[in-house]
């Protein structure tokens, strides 16, 4: 078995807020994060397949065709975007870096037909991140 | 002379648009950066002074004090924060590098007393920067 | 589940050799890194935590919590400091990346009550690292 | 158990075809990277041994004697080389960075004689990654 | 006066070689990188224009105008190809990071309308870059 | 004229103070830095030589040759050392960056055959670096 890891970027801004809680609840949990007009970040996703080469082309699965299921199904949704506001699949999530590598997994997972769906690793900034293994 | 440079970091979300353009020339214009509800970036800002080592300690400037120079002077005012919307200093302005670096530049230049500001150096994504000497 | 991870940095000096050799041993095994004046790295770690994201607010663990409990417990023993002389839990510990880690996940580990450490990465130099999971 | 990891560097020009292929297959799958005259890459081999610290050094191997290993029987074939031409080990195989990485481990692994050779790493761009641990 | 950069990236092949030069003076002067079947390398190419912000856009030059022009006029005719055998106009010249650099500024130079080229960065590896200005 | 630059690594230990002022005084101008046994960091230098390339070689100066000049005149005495006490050109200077990136060029310079000297770039860490031209 080989991992074969594509890493894309998007930018996007963000707030961190949980409606139920009070203004200085929110204000103690999410800090310089809960900026009503929100910030916003530069992301890289590393979206890793697991598989076995094919021997007549010695890919896992053919890159140029994992950029486009990452693309068509998940960047072009969020790049450029308020994750808040204009990204269906993230509507009523608090956009931490978890949930939103939870979505990018929901989003990508069943395009991938070569090889299957490993891990995903979301970059916040260059000293924060997380990877999600779909193990829900 | 050495040119000394200390590198710092902010994030914060912005929208391009330009309020005396149509819908259309914004979209024509600022195209994805036009989204209005913003998107974001992790901004690296390179703080270059230039000057003599001073003798007794070696330093042109103790790196210590102008990152303390840059904190309180521009990253306190822009880091989580939206730069359309937040900052006292950038109302007016559309946001682009090229008008944050200049900003930058104005907010800390007055502050150096050691050695003399010599650029700023905006990184708004990996691939994209600006560089900003002042001389307007 | 999910795993987090916060980078964190330190500058530090150190010498490799074990005082039960003979110098020709020492240098035999260590070479340039037993210099008995010492030299020294600009240190990264990765502290990786497991776990299941809270609902209430999306975080597994809030990372300015994690980045405290690494600081209060790891770093400030070791940031700006001769690991031979100046830390307490490496006294009589010869500093190598595996044996820093080591320590760093001792000194960690017991700290971290939101999800649960998994694995601490230490970087010497961007061609040297190591990881280690507490599997001892 | 430690992770130890040693990267190291090198530089080689490759075409990615099948000769069972047309033109027009060869074409269709591997579009870009089937350029007759070749294109090329700066690839970064992580190589990553497990074990346990040898309590004598605090070593689980020597990253000396690990680079050694890597370059006299790997990095020396592959060096400044045409992948598809020069290299004995890859007479015959579609240099993807699929089938490279398996051969930096067929390589590499006979040799590692301090714990045991866990995985490899292959970056053919920053973008582009493959992870092999052996486990055909 | 403000510079504004834009970062790109080509994958090539190429050989370093005199053709009036005997094998063994091109061993001696190009050493590994004369091997007949060539080897290569991930360039990135940092292209520098200078000017005043636009008061309208508050852009110097549109970046993804630049992106394009560089585009098209550069890294189409050297992404994916071997820099001696495929590339139109580096017939005739050892293909060089100095070389290189110079092609690359006299195709993008008389397409920048907006502000003028300042400067064109040519990165062979991590560790080699040429910087050429214009100035011949 | 093209400016080629070669990065070279190396780590080492360092102690800022003044012997000629108090352990107050020190402390309050070099703060974790005057740590009496020392901490360390790896270093990052820049070497950039400016001129005309050689028609018959396409280099301005062979990368080889300069790592070599670089490597015998100044990484050699520096790397795996304690740089206040282990490098004669060191010796009586407080080695702060500055002062390293001004020994490094005197050291350098009168090398350097192919070309002249341009600049010499020191980065102490990430975030902390100076650069000299040697206009003393």
């Amino acid at each position: 078995m080989i991992f074969v890891t594509r890493k894309m970027h998007f930018s996007a801004s963000h707030r961190l807020f949980n409606p139920k809680y009070t203004d200085e609840e929110n204000d103690a949990v999410f800090d310089k994060c809960n900026n009503p007009n929100g910030h916003g970040h530069n992301y890289y996703l590393e979206v890793c397949v697991a598989g076995e080469p094919n021997p007549e082309t010695g890919y896992v699965i053919d890159l140029k065709i994992l950029k486009r299921i990452v693309k068509v199904n998940f960047i072009d949704f969020v790049d450029h975007k308020n994750l808040n506001l204009d990204v269906p699949f993230l509507r009523g999530v608090i956009p931490t870096a978890e949930n939103i590598a939870i979505a990018a997994w929901d989003q990508i997972e069943p395009h991938v037909t070569d090889g299957r769906l490993f891990s995903v690793t979301l970059y916040e900034t260059e000293n924060n991140f997380v990877e999600y293994k779909g193990n829900r």
